[in-house]
């Protein structure tokens, strides 16, 4: 935490309730069936509520309404929402974290552009001609940015990001290792010679306050732009095509893929694995669960889960019915 | 478009005819939904025919036997094939577009490599000893190519790519960012004090025209070659394992895989999230729907889908019977 | 194979007899299906069978209690493991084939790093503060190892990998080019406003022996570790979430993906593109089969496949069942 606090200090901060001893202090963050003294721990899932009983953490943030069964030793910290607060302490201990600063050597800065009011430029950094960087950006090391790509301010690229020519990245957003924004989206012609390759001519909008996980992929557009909406978060592993339109504050987990033209709404939240066709329209505020294939439009306020996608509740009725058919043909013979 | 043409001078190019204002000028490109003023779009997919009658788009590629059922304000070519044909254009007018050229500095080339005919050397490029570049290559920045490999004439490496030594790559391929081309591929044998790994001591051969999508991986084979076919095409995140040997003219959706010595044939067409199991043969013009899991040999011509993938029409029945099963239990209480 | 020895001689070094002509001389691997002259290969997977009786390969290593059933003009060498074998002699000839060494520049090694016992740290290397490298490690260009990073000796680093600061890797690793290793797991806290970022402030543990394919990613954790235990291997393009645990002596295929918290035991067989949920608990020596989803707790020693995943068994007789619901729903009718 490179900080100590006691947990009188910690609830005047975040505006909770004390329940044990206000004076013990913690120095360190720890999930509760790890918890060893001097740490602050949490309770939001349930699933976990039996580790709050033999913790050794000092500390644990849990919600207002929490009644325990059994005695607890660790001091409660009673707050209305225990992740959120517990984000927002780390976010307090992260952002006094000192950053990466200056310009490396040897790093490739194209004539002409500005990085004066850039954070960090790492060595190795790419930065190609007509690039627009922003006040605060940080680029780590082994990072491409394409020629005309504009940046916004206080954003972070992470080590060896790939952004091709032309692509458009908003304010405060987020780019991990390995992710490629911008590549050629899929788009060929069958000839009689073979495929002839579609030139991809438009590019790729990250709007503020978007995260791009880990080698993730999002193509340009074949013409205009793919567009990933303000606030949208996007794990590792996910493939989004050409001229997907993916609106605001949705999250996808891991390895999901989005086919070429199709568009998302706002406030999604999709599982890890799924898989949208191309060219269908999804609402706002579904939830698709994870290994989800989703081959045609859906509306708004569903869950949704399957191969092909379906009610969540209808899912699990007809795995209880397959599960009967043993018996069903059994009795029929 | 970097260029201005009338619809009649269109016309002329691609061979196709009028209907409305051949004197409309044109000089970019768009989609029918999102085409403005000066804009050439076009109309292939039948989903999209509702926008022909409202786009902004001054012109339009539509097919030769297309009939307007409402009036249309733009000016239509009529072609034989509008996605060809925009295709063809959109080429035209990307070949005209400049391309990086020379050596950046720094690069990495190892002694006695010759990149004399090279079209372009990135800065932050490591070429490994021995390596032979043809005519027109061109290695984007960051990227690794290893000891011994061969790149043939007009090949375009772009940004981060990985190829891992004794690799040959053909001509006019096109290998986009954090591809990984020849790392080892998944050998182990099982022992009392673990897993032993087999080492891996083939290589990769991508034949020519071959397109390989953004962080895709191509293991090396443990001995002889993984082989990509003339002409066939990898999306993004793709897996191929060792010994694998893909045909001639195949199209590979985001995110597949193939596990390690399955055979694949010529023409196939593979959906998003499908996976091959390994020591299969594949035969020639299938197409595989998104998500299907296939797990033995097939022939050719077929149409599949599911997991395992069947075939589609029997996926579809099974599918509305099992909708059908909660009455049929009901029935029988 | 970088030297000639005959049959006999290999087979006094791997503790085999032969069956044939003892002084036919091999310089190479091949498989039994490409095997050519000068050639030694071997007979595992019986699916192959049949080539024995054509290979053109000098010597093939089969099982001790291996029959044939026709005139075979290859040299039999009989051994108990005929995979091990060959993997072992692939390794006595892989070791002899040299290694890069030195350290090349332009790289970037943080003041006070010591590299004079590493083997090999690549041109365009990134090693930043704070980080520790034991004996023998080998760095490959382009590869960013973060502040603190600690590698453990004789491990080796691909091309173009990406370690985030604080992370820690054991002794004999390998981790293939494009993984990414502690970039933050996917936290976020919903808000009024949206999502808010919660800090990822653990690291990732791989321990000694493991083995990381190309393009993989494994997040640190939000508080402690990630862990991937001793002797695990992981395929190309795997996701691996926060908090996960991994055991010890796990194999895990391509595109397979770990949601966050969960820990999985030891000696588990995982097919390409499984998906397992998060915060779930898997036992030991489980084999799931190829893109299974695995949304529950799972016990020891099962052999498990579907989507959800359930007893093999029980899948295939399902798919039996659901292939028969044509005719049960015609004779209702």
């Amino acid at each position: 935490m490179q900080m100590e606090l006691t947990a009188n200090e910690l609830a005047a901060i975040v505006g909770g309730t004390i329940q044990g001893n206000g004076e013990v202090k913690v120095n360190n963050f720890a999930k509760i069936e790890e918890g060893t003294e001097g740490c602050l721990t949490f309770l939001a899932n349930p699933k976990y509520t039996q580790h709050i009983y033999t913790t050794n953490a000092s500390a644990v943030l849990v919600k207002s309404d929490f009644v325990p069964e059994q005695e607890i030793k660790a001091t409660l910290i009673k707050v209305q929402d225990p992740y959120a607060t517990l984000a927002l302490l780390m976010k307090m201990v992260n952002d006094s974290i000192s950053r990466p600063q200056g310009i490396e050597q040897p790093s490739f800065v194209s004539e002409g552009v500005d990085v004066s009011e850039c954070q960090y430029i790492g060595a190795f950094a790419y930065i190609g001609k007509g690039v627009k960087l922003g006040k605060g950006v940080s680029i780590y090391p082994h990072s491409y940015i394409g020629d005309n790509v504009v940046i916004g301010d206080n954003t972070t690229i992470y080590a060896g990001v790939r952004i091709y020519h032309n692509c458009v990245i908003g304010k405060r957003c987020v780019i991990h290792a390995g992710a490629v924004i911008g590549a050629d989206g899929f788009g060929f012609a069958p000839t009689e010679n073979g495929y002839e390759k579609i030139p991809q001519m438009g590019n790729v909008v990250l709007e503020d306050d978007t995260e791009i996980g880990a080698n993730t992929t999002i193509d340009r557009a074949t013409m205009g732009s793919t567009r990933i909406g303000q606030g949208s978060k996007l794990d590792n592993l996910i493939q989004v095509g050409h001229n997907v339109e993916v609106g605001r504050n949705n999250v996808f987990a891991a390895q999901t893929g989005i086919a070429g033209s199709t568009s998302i709404g706002d406030g999604n939240r999709v599982g890890g694995q799924c898989g949208f066709a191309g060219h269908i329209q999804i609402g706002d505020n579904n939830e698709f669960g994870a290994q989800s294939g989703i081959p045609n439009n859906v509306g708004s306020g569903n869950r949704l889960i399957g191969y092909p996608a379906i009610d969540a509740r209808s899912f699990a009725k007809n795995l209880v019915y397959i599960k009967k058919l043993e018996s069903l043909f059994k009795n029929h013979k």
